[in-house]
């Protein structure tokens, strides 16, 4: 295994200080609790008993804030003090401990001649795309389904068996009291390094686009209607439903399991909490919660 | 751009009346606050302030019913009155404003030497089909998967990545208290013009048949369960789940995210509100909501 | 139609008693309420009515338990009196009424050069396997993605549109307030015997293993996150969401549209009712149902 050490690191992360013990390597990456003598590992700041736990784990290399009491833990193991453990530790576990991917275009992909496909952009096998655009650096793993008039930026990631563009639901009675289907004739704008999970799915607008923002990421098994608009950094967790037309601001947490009613307006940086049934429009920076969810704080 | 005027839609429409004004024409179709002045748009008839709304749009070319009061609105617009404003508009979306699909078995689908295809079936790409059978003028998309002994009538539309006749959920501690599959010899029969959405699932029955009738218009992440009936008319909005057997009558309206117990009797006309777990019987014409759900009204 | 006596069952069944009345053979499986004169049936020993139950149907053969009064019922009919009706009649049903499936690899299945796979493993059509582990006997179905760090045991059954190793969840603020993917360098171990239905996801662990033991049961449309632990025979229905780093223990029931917060512990037999809301720990044995969900009993 390759040995890692300090020089290894210091290049692509922000190091107040650096304590170097007897031990000075490591050669992987562990959680603190599950670790041994050549992991590198982190302490999360807001743990009460942290020298506690840099005393039970067996890793000799941490990294750690300022908030540590240099004084009551053993000097023999090297330490990194940052602001920030855990941005530390994931830019080290990327730099060091992850392939590099080469951007492919799967044989078994099915490409429309029409489709407009950057550079560098991968697309995985058995995976469908329409008449859509997609910029360079992006990757859309296997058996996704992309329909036509799909707008897809730079660096995006979109996980397995994820369809994206699919018609809305949008029906109404007609003189036979029958359903007949409103056409849906827009599409789904998805800006630069907006993530999205595995088995999920993004209809296309009605007239207009559903549009989802720059760094948005969205997790499996979602749903998100037709028009929704989702502003940036926000965040959708697991198993969530967005009702069409819904417009959700920027810097917003869904937790999973979350469920929003067509036509709502959610305000910047609120929270909704897991299993919420959200039926009311949420100002700014609130925390929403229940069934049906209510102001919480 | 074509410019369409009367003449191009009064074969299909039902008109009361048309009132022409200076502008006569018009080129795209849009929602009523977003439309320019070559834009079709429809004004909802229960809107308080529709004269109002009218005065603010900037589209020349409305569709309205009888309940606008004329003395109040510019006349150099054009109007056609009808009795259903959003149908009207969305025959005119789909008779001039969406391409004519050409039927197709995309060269990618795998389909079982025994399967049996209608007339005008399309299949998409890395869609499989069993030893089943599809009727005409049916449509699924790509990278479905239909399992064996599944029936499809005429005029179904299934999206993507959905799945058709999987083994349901049914097992039997046995001697040893472990799990043994009750293994499923059933089937589903979707009737004509049922349209399903994406990445959702549909398990055949136990012994008998899980059933979809006519004109019952499932969403996106829908489960349904083994040996579920669902009635004619009837709609299953996103994310909701329905248990094994539970039998759902025509005319129901299931809101996103439901999730509906095995083995209920839902009767006809009942809604089932968003997020609602039902956990009884709900009589017809009931509304129920919450969790667990009570009656509403 | 193949007539089948009790000489074709008694090889694979435990039986305390067998009553031959003059109808001595079956054709058929079918729910006792839906039977034909031909069929074999089972009555389930909790109700109440059996007796009236076996007079009304028209099955001849008949799976039942010893707490049926025969002093009540037709001596005509035939009868397999056993410990378990149920348990009985589905392994009659797998033994006689069900296809042996012959194990194959299929043509459009794409196989990553370095996957590992056992003997008589099936793999359907349009599935991805990437570089992982799969021992014998296991079936995969139709349009999977199964990425690659993946390890799947012995009989295993993995449904159609299911994607196994996705990238987990995990994001962290960096200094310009945006998000940065916590990589995931684990993998998932998915023990023997385990089945997973269709269109489910399950994540890889962060820095170690997501890990589905022996005999799990997991249903349609079910997520399981990163670094999740699921005890042996535990079942996990329909549209369920598990938050990563959850602990579930043996012989757990989470019933359907259940979500479970990240990090949880959830003891052994615990029973998680429809559609809650678990953000708790669970102690062993205990029912819990609601939104926030609550301990019941």
């Amino acid at each position: 295994m390759k040995k890692y050490t300090i020089k290894d690191v210091e290049g692509f992360i922000n190091i107040i200080e650096v304590k170097v013990g007897k031990s000075f390597y490591f050669t992987n990456v562990k959680p603190i609790n599950d670790a041994n003598f050549e992991s590198l590992v982190w302490v999360a700041p807001n743990k009460t008993n942290k020298e506690e736990i840099i005393k039970l784990t067996k890793s000799n290399f941490i990294i750690c804030d300022q908030s540590i009491n240099f004084q009551a833990v053993t000097l023999e193991k090297s330490y990194i003090i940052v602001e920030n453990p855990r941005l530390t530790f994931l830019r080290i576990v990327k730099h060091l401990f992850t392939e590099k991917k080469i951007a492919q275009i799967h044989e078994t992909a099915v490409i429309h001649p029409e489709a407009c496909i950057g550079n560098q952009v991968s697309i995985g096998p058995n995976t469908y795309i329409g008449k859509s655009l997609i910029k360079d650096n992006t990757e859309i793993h296997g058996n996704c389904y992309i329909y036509d008039n799909v707008f897809i930026g730079e660096n995006v990631v979109i996980q397995a068996n994820t369809t994206i563009g699919s018609e809305g639901f949008g029906y109404q009675k007609n003189e036979n009291d029958q359903w007949e289907k409103f056409p849906h004739i827009g599409g789904v704008i998805i800006e630069d390094k907006v993530e999205i999970g595995a088995n999920s799915t993004i209809d296309r607008g009605t007239l207009g686009n559903t549009i989802i923002k720059k760094n948005v990421k969205i997790d499996n098994l979602v749903h998100i209607g037709h028009n929704v608009e989702i502003g940036e950094n926000s965040v959708i967790i697991a198993n969530s439903m967005i009702g069409g037309s819904t417009i959700i601001g920027s810097n917003v947490w869904i937790a999973p399991s979350s469920s929003l009613r067509d036509g709502l307006d959610i305000g910047n940086s609120a929270f909704v909490g897991l299993g919420a049934v959200v039926t009311k429009n949420i100002p700014n920076n609130e925390v929403w919660v229940g069934n049906p969810a209510r102001k919480l704080r």
